[in-house]
Formats: structure tokens, sequence, C-alpha cells
């Protein structure tokens, strides 16, 4: 029955990878806790550069200066 | 005062269906709990089925096995 | 397969009222939406009033005024 | 440490803003709780106006009747 | 830099099944996107099975049935 | 109308700093975008050390080994 929200920003993350996370981290609660797949929930936000900040600063301003 | 979040797919919810999410939400915790509809806030995520997971599998994987 | 998470202060919700939350928005799902019950989830967040602000003041402070 | 999260309607929020509350919500956090600044998150979601209701009506509606 | 949210019923999950969740998820998201662990968050949220409903009852209810 | 949710471990945050924290989120709101502080809401949520990661480990076992 657990909800699981992973939260990355939007850069190019393909429906590969997100199968790779749902059921990762699906698994992971089925090993752990012993937890029922069937009722596991993941949902996946992906949030522009603009929107996430670290350190005070954007991702998109935090990328630009690492070029 | 209460904030209620809602998340579904995003598989074609109209305006009409969001506004009564939006209404029944609001009435039944004023309705149970006795709530100010004023400052009840409700907010719909609608999340691509890429990134919904249940049982292991996107929805995206899963509606396409079901045709 | 929605997620719903209802958040409100912690003020004495009874058991009874949880569960008659938890089915009233179950129900609506089904009821605008078409949803499977069997995949929604509700989880009801309650909340200290010292913790939750409303117009840039608590609701502890708001609730002394108000006596 | 912390993680912030802020939800606005999507109503032209510019770069320019987002960077401003990205940087004062940090702030805050080291100057009242003294958080390490280069581990505080802060990520901004920018929701629909049919998606956010606020008293039982979507704030499409609400804005519409105030023209 | 992701943000990630587990929720799960307060039955007794230990320090150590924490611990694995905490380096699972970890993991997970620097082998499938490549991100920098240092700024990965995990976030455990615990509710109790009063406060979480699925299929339109409480876990509470929900496990008292099956015994 | 904004929602903002301020998540920190929970490490003696006291009532007053919570509510520098509740006054400091809706001033800026209302400065950086204009928001109407009376439809403000700002939510605190306190984590257990245990149940919070960063770097593949939980802040309890971080703050050990800085001993």
């Amino acid at each position: 029955m657990p909800y699981v929200n992973i939260r990355v920003t939007r850069e190019g993350v393909s429906r590969e990878q997100k199968a790779e996370l749902i059921q990762g981290v699906t698994n992971l609660l089925v090993d752990v806790l012993g937890k029922n797949p069937s009722t596991t929930v993941v949902v996946i936000d992906e949030v522009e550069t603009d929107n996430w900040g670290i350190a005070g600063e954007s991702v998109t301003v935090r990328r630009q200066r690492r070029q």
C-alpha cells in the first residue's frame, strides 16, 4: 500500500528510465518491508530547472555556470 | 483551512469533472468536519501515464496489455 | 489508481470522521472519473495548529484571538 | 537539509520571480533555523487555474466572475 | 538533487529498515539517472492505519477483517 | 492562494521559530508575486531524523558521526 513520490528535474528522463525507477522502488519496498506490490504506487514528477532551487539558486543558473 | 491534493493520471479529465471534484471534496470537508469552505483548497495534479507506476510497471504499459 | 492527500489541523478528528472522509473521497472519484476504488488511496495528515499558518499567522494564535 | 514546496497557480510567474522565491525561502531557513543553504531544496509547482479550487470552485471561474 | 518521499503505514518499521530504504532509493537514482547522491534527499512518512484508506476503507478496518 | 509546505528535521524548532517561518514565507509571496495573504497557507512538517536521508544515510547517523 505504499505511495512513493520521486521528484527530479526535467532533463530528458526516458520512458525506459522511468520504468526502471518504478520497478526498482517497488522491488525495494517488497524486499525491505514485505509490502504488496499490487497496491504499491510510484509517481514521478519532472520539474523544470527554473523551478528547482538548491543552495539559493535555480538549477538553470547552476548548470549555466558549470559550462 | 484544509488542503487536499488529488493526483490522477492525465487521461482526458474535463474542466467540468475538475469542477465536480473541487466542489465534492469541499462539501465533504464541510459536512464531515465542519470546515470553512472559503479557506478550503483543492489542487488536482494530472500525471503522465509513463510517470505513474503501480504493481511495478507504468500505467502506459498496463493500458497497452489490456487492449 | 488515484492518490488523495487530505491535510487538516489536528483538532480531534475521530476515527469515524476519518472513515467518512476516506469513503466519501473514494466514492467521488468513482462517480466523477470512473476510477477503480480498489486502487484508490486516501491519506489523511493531521498537522499541529502551531505548524499550520494562514494569513501570516499560526492557527494556534488565530484560535486564541477568537476566544 | 530542508525541503520546501511552493505551489501557486500558473499565471505568468517569471524566471526572475522564481529566482527571488528560491533565494528568499533559502535565506529565511538560514536566518530562522540556522540551516545549511547548500542542502536546502526549494521546488516551485505551477498549477493550471482549472486545477486549483478554493471555496468550492476553480480559480478559473473565480477570475472570470471578478472581471 | 532528487527528492523522494516514501509514505507507508506506521506498523513497526525499524531504524534498520529505514536505513535500507534510504540507501536503496539513493543507489537507484545514482544507477538509473546518474544523480549526485550528496544532494539526494529521501523522506519517509509513517501514517497511522486509521489515516490510510484504500478501496474506501481504512487499513485499520482492513487488517481487523483479515484476522 | 498559494500553498507552501516546509519540511525540516524534528530537532527542537520552537513555536516562535515556526511563527517566523509562517510570517516570512507569507510576506515573501506577497512581495514577490503580489499574492493575497489571507488565503496563503503554510504547513510545516517536522520529520524524525531516522526518517530523513541525505547522501544515502539518515540524519541520525550523520549527526552521530560528526560528534
